[in-house]
Parts: C-alpha cells; structure tokens; sequence
C-alpha cells in the first residue's frame, strides 16, 4: 500500500503539548478572570452565512476569507473574527439576553492571507466586550481586566496606554478638521514608526490640511509626561470647548478609576498618540506594550464603539471590548524565558517494574491524584534506567520508586529530578499523608 | 440600509451563557482530569488535506466531509473527528513525542449530515489515547480515566462495560468463523435493541452461519451476572484455548486493576455482548452508561486498536483511548437536573447608584476579587429595583448594596438572593476580611 504523507496546509500548524500546554493553560488564565469580572462564556458557529461574515467586510477581507458552497448549496464562510459573529449574535439574542450583556469568547478563526513569519491562516482569538452601556464604568473595567489578565498571567512590567479618540476629535473639530478624520488617524497610527516629521508631510499631503494644523494635531499626539500634566495641558491644546472638556474629564474618569481598581499607577500611560486604525472605534482605546518587549507591539488592545450590530437590527448596541494577542503573548513569553520546559501535566512520575506489584501502583496513583497530585505511573515493566529518562525528558517534578523491598518495608523512594536527590518516605495505602505532604511541598 | 437577517446555518447553533457555562466547566474538568493521568494537550488543524481527512474514509464519510478548493487551489476539508488527525499527527511526530505518547484533544469537529433533533453539524469532541504500548496498564488507565472523569463531573450512578474483542474472536476462532467477525459484530452491536431470536437469525441470513452456530455465539454475547461467575464461564463457552484463555486473563485484569485503581465495583461491568461497531478495536472495549438514563445510549466510549496510523506511516503504533461525548452528556444532565441555571459566572452582584462613591465601588469589587470571590459591578447608576431584578435573573448568590450612609458606617448590606435575607456586614477597603468570609462561607 502506498502511503500518504503526514503533512499539514501552508500556515497551520500541530501544537505538540510542549507549546499546548502553556497555551492551554494562559487560556484557562483568561477564562479565569474574565469570568472573575462577570464576563460569561459564549460560543458561535465557525461557518456562516456569507453575507452574515463580509456584510461590512472590506475588499482585503473578502480576499482573506475561506468560503465555500456546502452540500445545500448555501454560500458559506468561516469566521475571519469574533466581532462580526458577535453583532450578528447580539442581534438576534439580545432580547434574551437584556443588557448591559458581558461576554467573552475564546475560538479559532481563519484568515486565507499569505503566511508570514510568525503569522498564520488559522490562530485564536480572546475577546471580552461589554454591550448595552455607554457608562464609564464600563471603560474602566476594560482597563481593570487588562491589568488582572497579565498580573495573573504572571507578568509585571507592562503597560496600558489609554486615550479617549473623543479628545483628538474635539481638537480636529476645533480646527474644523472633522471631515479628515479617518485619513489623519491613519497618519497618526504611524507615529511612532516614521516620526514626527514625515507623520506632518504625510497629513499634509494625503488630508491637505496646512503646516500648521498638522503642528498642531501633532502637538497633541506628542504631548507625553505624568497623567497630571497631560491632564493640565489638554484643555488649551484641543480648543477647551465644552465637548473637548467632557472627553477630557472621560479620560481623567477612566485613569482615576482604574487606579481605585487596583491597577497599578506605574502601568497606565496617558497616550494621546494612539488612534488604532480602525473606524468604528469611538471612544476609549487601549493598547498594551510589555515593558521588555516594545518591539512586539500591543499584546492586549480593544476600545469603545458607538453601534456593534448596525448591519443586523436597528437596535443601537454600543459597547467596549479588548481583545488578547494569545499567540503573541506566547512569543513573547517564550522570549522572556517564561514557559517551563515540559511536556507533561503531571507532576509525579510512577516507574513500574515489578509487574506482581500491580495493584500496587495503581493504588498508589489512585492515592495520589485523591491528594491532588497529577500522576502518571508508566505502562510498561521496562528497566528502570530507561524510564527514568522519559521521566527526566517529560520534565517531572518528582520519581517515585517502589520494588519488593520498598513494598515490603512501607516505603516509596521519592526522587526530585531536577536534584537527582533522592529520599525514602514512608507509605501505606491506608495512609498516604505523609508522602502527598513532601509531592506537595 | 437593508437589515441583514441575523441567522445561523441549519444544524449550528449558538451557545449562549446558560448553554455554555455548564458546557465549558465540564471541558475544564475533562482537562483536569486528563491531566491528572499525564495525558497532555495537542491541538491539530481544522483544515487539513482532504487526501489526509479521507484516506481511510467509508463513502458515508466523504459524503459528510466539508470539503472545498481553498485560494492556492488545493483540496483541503475541515475534520470530521479528532481520530484520523490524530492518526496522521503521531505519524508525522512520532520521532519527537516518543513512547508512550498519551494525549487528549477537546475539539469541535464538522459532519455535513442531516441536522436530527440533538445532532448537530458541529460537535465538540473530547477525546484521550495513549500510544506506542499494549500493556493492560494502559487498559485499566482508561476505565479509571472514565471512572474519575464521570465522579469529578458530579455523577454517581453510572456503569462502565468492559470487554475484550479477543474474547469473541476466539470464539470465532474455535467455531471456524473468524472470516466472518466483522458481520457478525454488526449482528451482535444490535442485541439490545432487536433481541435475540432477531439477532440470531439476521446472523444466520448475513453471515450464512447455522442456527448452532448462532446460538452458540449468542451464549457468549448474552453471559450475564456477577464478573467472578462470567470469568468462570468464560473457557468453557470459548472452547478453552491458549489464546481464549489469555483473552479472558486479559479481561480479567483490567477488571481487578481498574477495581485496585479505585473504580467502584458496582460502577464496572463484564458485557461479553458489546462489540462496537467499528471495525478498527481489537482488543479491549468500553462503553459507559447511565443507570437512570439507559436510553441515552453510551456517553463515554472506546478500546484498543492494533495499528493508529499504517496509511501515514510503516511504523506500528498501537494504542488504546476513549472519547467523552460531551454534548450527549450535557442533555443527560439537564433530564437529571444536575445543570444549575444561571447566566453569569460570578457569585457576587455589586449594586451601583451612588456616582459620587464610584472608586468606593470599585475597590469593594477589587478586593473581592482578590479575595477568590468572583464580582460584577453594575455599569449604570440606575434604579436600586432595576438592578436587582438583574441580579436575580442571571443567578448570582449575593447582592451587595452600599449608599452613602453604608458608606459612612463601614458597612455593606449582603442580600442572599435564594433567600432575600440581608445582613449588614462590616466593611472597609482596607479590611474586606469580614465580608470575604461571609461570601465564602
């Protein structure tokens, strides 16, 4: 018979437990705090309709989409997002669900774009998003969540930027700029890329505004300092008319209360620069950079939206959100040196070589789970040295031995294996305490 | 604008809160469980190569497979179980797992077939295996997996049947008909549902077998009693050979190993008549129901093959796992009113309606949340009444409620929502401890 070649698609990939494990386990993180806020879990199909998932769609995502006719001959697609399934799942469920409606969604989606380094067809997206409120607390939640998520990720050195897009737009209203908006954003974004100077040419070209309304636009953008300052100076820079006061005082509102959060000052930057490109975003938006890592970019962003599910109901349904870069994070982590090396759950290895003992080492896991220790005893009676080397190549905590004469005597041999120490605890099946004590010290 | 109808494909469906918090906590006790016997996580691709998804495809298979020209214009479809990926995975990883390989996978996985009442297009699968050894040990590690998995979800009365597909085929074996074991097991999987006398005589007419033959194979199928009466039986009805009686030792010790690894008898069941239809189990096979709900049919089923991957690799691997059905077990709970009807993951509710108290509020939720209790807090000011009303509709356990004069007082009201009781607790931001432990208790 001729053979198939095990192979995967050009960008995607097999996650071996090595880089499943950490990714599991900083899902499970996820869906731990968020759920700690009052986010609830919800899920959406992968395949859609078509028209459901490119309604708003632009030309490059359309490209980007799998799509196909399925056996019915329904145009069907798989989700490129969780945005677009979640207006379409408000629409139709809110009045079930009543508001304000906090959910998070943690699942796959597919993008057909040319795989790139680091990028792929398929990843996951981690979204929470608060719907049905256009309250403050709201936004400050958001930030609140960002900062519990990573804290409890195990990351300290990060930093949360927040601006209100509000404050920008009084200014550029101030300067009866309004209708330029979108183009002058998207010069913003690259600020930090190309520079003041080439952002200045850039609006000047490209929205035709004078030298000195991109000044200053720019004199915005660039302010930087303590949030105190910051707040000092904004109402002489964006005009202070009453409308550019209240996105002022939103802002101030939204950094006040996400230090009465608990989120530490040190990790909130006022940043007046940061626009994110897309249009729909209204209000607050936030991105989050690690300290160690600039370079990679934003590993948490999201912000306010004035209408999620305009292209479904006629029911306005503002709200705020943020999403978590998982595989980002993930690379990061890997480069901060932050994932353990193994490639097993467990935490206590059992060798098995006196096969008359059996029942023995299976009562003795059984033990050890019921004490809460992951356990695994090995499946076949091989030689010891053997197994004590898929032991150490799994990345086990401790080894435990036991032959005749432990058995005998009432005794296991623990080994640590990162030491190579080993000692003799005492055990029965009656009264495992004292071994669960040292696996779990 | 024309409205886009929200609306999802026949035979996907979307989970909201209620359907997908129960949902989620039984994938997170699956993994933990899982991980408790070293089993770790791998995930695969959806999209794979259709030759790869097919290669050992029934028609009935190809019918219900996904499938499309993706943009590069190869063949690719979406799984349709986690099995054959798996297959495919271990021959193309192999050299760098190692054996034994033990890995779960908790996916959804798509079939194109007819949308029934409870079946579904996309399903969620949750699967564990253990490859590369044929020790019994890690036959009576899937039943105590099985055992633990239903015990830590919350069931009591359920009952796991064993048996060894070696048992019967020895059977065949000693009445020449081992030609024709793959009918007969079709014949035989039928038992409980059409009887015997229908069973023996679809036998007679498939596989062209006489009435003696029949019935001699049925004397086996239907041995019935306590397992130490069975394993009595046994060489007697099997004609006693060699290999019969290394088949029936076999049995024999997983059922006393699964008993050491503390299954309780009364939950294990010698069931000489299951079989499982697919052809690819050779040795021992599981099935487990519910003692209160038969009609169901099997929730957590499996067994041993011989070889996982022979179209993707020369290598022999063979290997032994089961798969929980998740969402058949998810409706068994529901009709056992074991899900419990809530809306939001958290437990407490904090009521908001005095602005001027806004970092007040937050710091109380801060710190319950540092406290391990999960919190929300609502993101509107409005009427005390309203928010009530929303606590009580998603099922949180207490209401936390603190206006000015609470405020003054160092005191929070806790309302059990069950109940409607409320007590006043003593309160501040820097000794939450008081209430922490009546949120806990």
């Amino acid at each position: 018979m001729t053979l198939i070649k095990p192979r995967t698609l050009s960008g995607f990939r097999d996650y071996l437990p090595a880089a499943m494990i950490p990714r599991e386990r900083l899902m499970q993180t996820a869906r731990e705090v968020f759920r700690s806020f009052g986010f609830a879990p919800i899920d959406t199909p992968t395949l859609e309709y078509l028209e459901i998932l490119t309604g708003k769609g632009s030309d490059e995502t359309d490209r980007q989409i799998y799509r196909f006719e399925d056996n019915g001959g329904r145009e069907v697609a798989m989700r490129f997002d969780l945005t677009v399934p979640l207006a379409r799942f408000a629409a139709q469920h809110i009045s079930t669900l009543g508001t304000p409606f906090k959910r998070y969604h943690i699942a796959p989606v597919w993008r057909g774009e040319r795989p790139q380094a680091g990028r792929y067809r398929e990843f996951v997206q981690c979204d929470f998003d608060t719907i049905g409120t256009t309250n403050v607390m709201a936004d400050i939640e958001t930030v609140a969540v960002i900062n519990r998520l990573l804290e409890t990720i195990g990351l300290d050195r990060f930093t949360i930027c927040i601006n209100n897009r509000a404050v920008l737009s009084e200014l550029l209203r101030h300067l009866q700029l309004q209708d330029k908006s979108v183009e002058l954003l998207r010069c913003l974004d690259k600020l930090a890329k190309i520079g003041r100077d080439q952002v200045a040419a850039e609006m000047c070209q490209v929205a035709a505004i004078s030298e000195d309304q991109a000044n200053q636009v720019l004199q915005l953008a660039e302010l930087d300092g303590p949030a105190n300052e910051i707040f000092e100076r904004l109402p002489e820079i964006t005009g202070g008319g009453d409308e550019a006061l209240a996105a002022i005082q939103r802002l101030r509102d939204v950094y006040d209360g996400a230090l009465a959060s608990g989120v530490p000052n040190r990790r909130i930057k006022i940043d007046v620069s940061i626009a994110r490109g897309l249009d729909y975003y209204t209000g607050m938006i936030f991105e989050t950079t690690l300290n160690d890592l600039p370079s990679i970019g934003s590993i948490c962003s999201g912000g306010r939206y004035d209408n999620l599910a305009g292209l479904y109901t006629k029911q306005h349904l503002p709200g705020i959100g943020a999403s978590l870069g998982l595989d980002r994070l993930l690379a990061a982590m890997e480069q901060l040196e932050m994932l353990p090396k193994i490639t097993t759950p467990a935490v206590a290895f059992v060798a098995y070589f006196d096969e008359a003992h059996r029942s023995d080492y299976l009562r003795l896991a059984a033990n050890l789970r019921s004490g809460g220790i992951a356990t695994e005893v090995y499946p076949d009676p091989k030689k010891l040295g053997l197994q004590l080397k898929y032991a150490d190549a799994h990345g086990f905590r401790f080894a435990l031995i036991a032959g005749e004469s432990e058995w005998q005597a009432g005794k296991v041999q623990v080994k640590t294996l990162a030491t190579k120490e080993s000692i003799d605890v005492d055990y029965s099946h009656e009264d495992p305490g004292a071994l669960i004590a040292i696996l779990t010290q």
